[in-house]
C-alpha cells in the first residue's frame, strides 16, 4: 500500500520537529514536504543535526502551492493567525488539514480575537472544523477535513474533567494548577530565557489569564451543558518534557472512590492513550509518549476531588495527538507510530 | 563579648548539615557540640568531606549529660518522637532548646497522636512551647526556653495566609498546592527513591492526608477565630532546593489588589525575611536563602486569588528559622549570620 | 512472516528495560518472554508502571527450560558471572545468544578472572563468542550463535579508535576521558548514591583501573597488530542518558584533518549508525538513539588528537547495539526498530 | 574600625554579581559604588530581584570619576579590552585595582593582540601588574597596586600542576581535560544558548584554541623555568556550577604516591582554599565555595598521573580568589568573607 504523503510546514518550531521525528518512524505515512516560513533551504539534518541519518528531506521555504500539490494531509505547526492563512487555499484543493495553531480552536470569534489580537480571518471553514481530541470527538475526527488541534495545556485539563462534567458530578468552579515544561512557550519564546534563569526554578505566570482559558471553557461546557468557570493558573518547571496538572473541583453530592473511577474507565475505556492510574500519576512516566496519566483523591468528605492528569506537552499536547488525528481520519490504527 | 555556645543534636541529616553549615559563619554564635544518635564518633568534615577546612569538630554519639553541660543553646534536629525524649532534661537543666522536629507544634495531643502513632511523652513543656514563626510570634519566641520550630510546608502557607486571615478577608476553604524539592522528606527517606526516579519527575503524594495539614490549621485558626479547612496537596519536583506554594482563597466580599498589598505590608513591615513581590515569586530567587518571597493575582470580580509563596525549604523552612529563632532569643539582630 | 521470538532474561534492570522498550516497538521481533532471577512473577507493567497500555506481558522467575522452549534468540541481561551459567544450555538447545554482560567479552580468561573475581565457567563457549560490535565484526556476527555484547564505555572508546589505529596512524599510549551517566552503573548500584549526590555532581572513579580497560585493549591490539596501552579515566555526570569521551593520541607521523577524516569516512561508510561530525559531537544529539557521533580536532603541528565520541550509554553502549545485534543474525534490515 | 570602601564596575555580569553578593556579607569591606556600561540608573534589586532585602545601593552608569572619588578598591569585572581603558587613571588617582578580565594577565603583548584582537592599551601598568593568585603568589599580591586576577580554567589548572612543575617531576605535554558550567561563557554568551541546548548535554569547544592556554603555559613556564606545552581541551557540562579538571602528566622518573602527596601538602600547608582529598574531588563540593579541591591517582608503572581538580568558576575561578585577593592587600584574615 503507498503510504499517505505528508507535509509539515512550519518544521523548525519544537512541535514541528517532533512531528517529523515522529512521521520519520510511521510505517503508513511519509513526510515527503518539511517548510519553514523564515529559514532558507537547507537540509532538515543540517539544521537540526541530531536527524542525520534518518532523513535526507530538505526544509524549504514555504510554497503553498508546492506543499498542495504533492502532500495529502498537511500538519500547520505555524505560528497563531498564520494558519488561517494557508489553510483555506489547501482545503480548496480538497487536502486534509491539520492545524497544531489556535486558529481554528475558539468557536466564539469574539473570544479568539481578544485573546489573540487580530480578526479571524476564516469563519468559513472556522465552523467546519473538528477540535482534534479523539477521546472525546473521534466520530467527527473521522470525518473531518480540517482539524483544531487541541492546545497543551487544555489537553491535560479537559481530559481529567470530561467524563466527570458529562455526568453532571460538578458544582462550582475548578482550579487547574499547571505546570509545565519551558517548551511549551515555543522555540523563539524560551530564547528570553538563559538557561540560569530556568534550572532550578519555578514560578507562575499569566495567572486567570492564559489564552488556553476559553479553549477549556468551552468545550467543558459542551460536556456540562452549562458555563464552566476555570481559575486556571500555568507555572514553569525545569522538567524537560510535560505538563502536570493537579486540579480542584467540588462535587454536587458526596461521591465514592469507586464511582469515579468507574466513571473515568466507562469513558476511556476504548482510549489507547489515557491511563487511569491507581496511584498519581508520574510527570515522567509520559514523557517521551503519546499518554495522558489521570489520578485523583477525594477529600473525606467525599464533596472535593483533586484530579492530576500527566502528559508529554510535545506530544499528547500537540504532535503527538496529530498524528493520532491523522491516523483516524485515514482509517489507520489509532496508536500507529505512537507507542 | 563571648559567644553563645550551640549545640547541634542530629547533625547529620539534611537540616542538621544545614544548620552546621549556618552557625559556622555566625560572628555570635559557636557551635561546640555536633552529635549523632547514629554513627560513631568521627570528624564532622570526615562524615561529610565539604566541610574540610571549615571546622575542625567531631561528630560524636549523643550524650545528652554532655551536650547540656557544655551548650546554653541546643538545635534538636531528630526525627519526630525522638526530640521529646531529649527535651525535658535540657529545660530542666535551664537550657534554651529549639526543636526542629513537629513534637512540639501540635498543642492538641489526640491529634499528635493521630499523625505520629506514638503518645506524646512531655505534656507539660508541650503546654509552653512556643510556635517558632518569628514573623507572627517574635514576641513570644523572644521569652520562650523551648521553640517548636515550624515544618517547612507550613511556613510557605501560613506566611501566605495569615495577614489576609487575621483580617477577616478570607472564607470557605482553603487549597495548597505545594511542590517540594525531594530533600524535605529527609536524608533517610530519599534514599528509597533512585536517581532516576527524582529526575525529571514531578508528582503529587499523600494528597490531603499530609501530617503538616493540622499544624496549618491550627495557627491558621488562631488568625481567623474560626476553624479554617485546608485542603493540601504536597507533591514533589526536582528542584534542588525549595517549597513554592499556589494557594487558592475566596473572599467574603470583592477585594482590590492594593487593599491585599497593603495588608501584606502592614504585616511584614518589621519582617526582614518577607517579601512581598510585584510579580509571582521564583522559587530560584529564595534558593539558600532565609527569604519567604510572597506573590498573588485576583480574579477579574476580585471574589478569589491565587497567593504563591516560595521559601527554601531546609532554611527558611527549617534551619534557617531556627538560627532566626535563637537569634531574637539571644537578644541579636534578627537577620544575623542569615543575610 | 512470523516473527522471531525473543526472551529477555534479566527483564528488570536498566538495560534489561531499554531492551523490552526497544523490542516491543520492532516490527519483526516479538518479545515472548521476560524474567527476572529475583522477583516473583508479576505483570511488567505492574513493575514498571510506564510500560501499561504498552505490553500485557508478564515478567516471571527465570526458568531457562521455559526460555529455550518458547524462544529463538534470547537476551541475557544477566550481572557478569551469572550470564555463564545459562549460556552453554542455551547454545545447546539450539538457540541464539545475546550476553550483554563482560562474561564473554574477554578471550583471556586469566584476565577476566582477575577483573571479575571468579574463575570463567565456560571456556568452550568463549572462545566461539563473537564480540558483537557490528561496525567492526558484522560478518562474524552474522554467523554467530552467541554474542558478547560490547561495554557501553568500549563502544564508545573502540569506534572512535579502530579506524586510526588499524591504518596504522597513532603511537603511544592513548588517554581516553570518559563521561557517563550514572545509569551506567545499574539500577542496583545507583541506589548507593542518594539523588542529591547525583544532582550537580561530576567526579571521577576508578581511575586506571576499570574493568573495561582490557576489553578495550584485546580490541584496539587487535587492530593495530600490538599492544596498545590505553589510560582510562572514567567520571560520573548528572546528564540523563549518555557517555563522552574525548580521547588523546599521538601519531607516528604528522597527519591532516583531510587524512583523518576520510579514514574514518571509508572505514564507516556502511555504517548506518556512525555519524562523523563537522565539528564536536554534544552528548544530547545521541541521547535516546542508537547512533556514536564521532569528532575530532588536530593539534597544530598535527602530530596529535583529541577524538570526541558521544553515545547513549543504555542504548548503543548495551540494548540498542544488541538489537542490532539480532538484526543483523536475522538478516534484518540493520536499523530496524532502531531509528 | 572603617569598613574598607569597594566600587564593582561591571556589576551586571555573572562574576559582577557574584562579587557583589560576597562583599554584601563582608565584614570588613563596604560596596558603595556599582556601575554598569550598559544601563540606566536603577535600584541593584530591581534588577537582580533576589537581591531584595540585602541591599539598596543603586547600580549606576560608570562614571570612572566618581567610582575613583569614593572608592578605596576597585573590582574591574568588565570585558577584556575595556578594563585597560580604565585601570590607568584608577591608578593614577592611587587606587587599588583588581581586574578580572584578561587585560593584564599576559605579559607578551604580542600573544595578547593573538587572542583579544586588539593591541594592548597600557603596557605600563602590564609591567607591574601582579597575576592574583594568593597560593602562589601571595607576597607579591601584598604589595601589589594592580591585580590581574586569573581566569577560572587556569585557576584549576595551574593549582592542580604547579607544585609538581616546581618540583621538576613532569616532563613532556600536558593534558588538561576540563569541564565548565556555562555561566563560564557570561551572561551575554549563555543566551545564545536556548535551555534546551544545554540540559543534559555536554560538548568539547576551542579545542586546542581557548585563550587560557597561554595564560596557564605563561604561569607554568615560570614554575618550571622552561617551556610548557599544554593540550587543551575544555567543555561544556550542565552543572550549575564550577569547572572540573581532569589533567594528565607523565614523569621523568618513577615517583610514589606518598611523594606527590607530600609535595602538595608542603606547597599548600598555609593555603586555606586549597584542600588535598584522599580520593578525588566531586564537583559538588566545591560549588558555591572558594576552595580548589585536588585529587590524583598513578598508574601502575609510576610514570603518569591523573590530577583532578574541581572550582566554582564564579567564585574560586573570579569573585572568591578577588575577595581573596583584596584580603591580603588590606592585610585581612585571608578567608574572611570567604569561608
Amino acid at each position: 500500500m503507498d503510504k499517505v504523503k505528508v507535509a509539515i510546514l512550519g518544521a523548525t518550531g519544537f512541535t514541528g520537529e517532533k512531528l517529523v521525528e515522529i512521521l520519520l518512524k510511521h510505517s503508513k505515512a511519509q513526510a515527503v514536504y518539511l517548510a519553514s516560513r523564515i529559514l532558507e533551504s537547507a537540509p532538515y539534518a543540517q539544521i537540526f543535526t541530531h536527524f542525520s541519518g534518518k532523513t535526507n528531506l530538505n526544509c524549504e521555504p514555504l510554497d503553498i502551492e508546492k506543499a498542495a500539490q504533492i502532500s495529502d494531509i498537511l500538519f500547520l505547526s505555524l505560528p497563531h493567525t498564520v494558519s488561517m492563512e494557508f489553510a483555506p487555499y489547501l482545503l480548496k484543493k480538497g487536502k486534509k488539514v491539520i492545524d497544531l495553531s489556535a486558529d481554528y480552536r475558539l468557536k466564539d470569534t469574539v473570544v479568539y480575537e481578544k485573546y489573540y489580537k487580530v480578526s479571524h480571518k476564516d469563519k468559513v471553514n472556522l465552523k467546519k472544523a473538528v477540535y482534534g481530541m479523539p477521546e472525546i470527538y473521534k466520530k467527527e475526527v473521522k470525518k473531518a477535513r480540517l482539524i483544531a488541534n487541541p492546545g497543551c495545556y487544555p489537553t491535560s485539563i479537559i481530559l481529567a474533567l470530561y467524563p466527570l462534567l458529562k455526568q453532571g458530578f460538578i458544582e462550582g468552579k475548578i482550579i487547574a494548577d499547571s505546570k509545565s515544561a519551558i517548551t511549551g512557550a515555543g522555540r523563539n519564546a524560551i530564547t528570553k530565557y538563559p538557561y540560569t534563569d530556568i534550572s532550578d526554578n519555578l514560578w507562575v505566570y499569566k495567572a486567570f489569564k492564559h489564552q488556553h482559558v476559553p479553549e477549556v471553557e468551552s468545550i467543558l461546557k459542551s460536556a456540562s451543558n452549562k458555563a464552566v468557570k476555570l481559575l486556571f493558573v500555568p507555572q514553569v518547571i525545569e522538567a524537560k518534557a510535560g505538563i502536570y496538572s493537579t486540579i480542584y473541583v467540588s462535587f454536587k453530592n458526596k461521591v465514592t472512590e469507586e464511582k469515579i473511577r468507574n466513571t473515568y474507565e466507562k469513558y476511556y475505556k476504548n482510549c489507547p492513550f489515557v491511563r487511569l492510574k491507581e496511584d498519581f500519576p508520574k510527570l515522567k512516566e509520559t514523557a517521551g509518549t503519546n499518554f495522558c496519566d489521570i489520578g485523583f483523591a477525594l477529600t473525606e468528605d467525599g464533596k472535593a476531588a483533586v484530579i492530576a492528569s500527566s502528559i508529554d506537552n510535545l506530544i499528547k499536547g500537540a504532535a503527538g495527538c496529530a498524528v493520532q488525528n491523522m491516523n483516524i481520519m485515514c482509517g489507520f490504527e489509532e496508536t500507529l507510530g505512537l507507542l
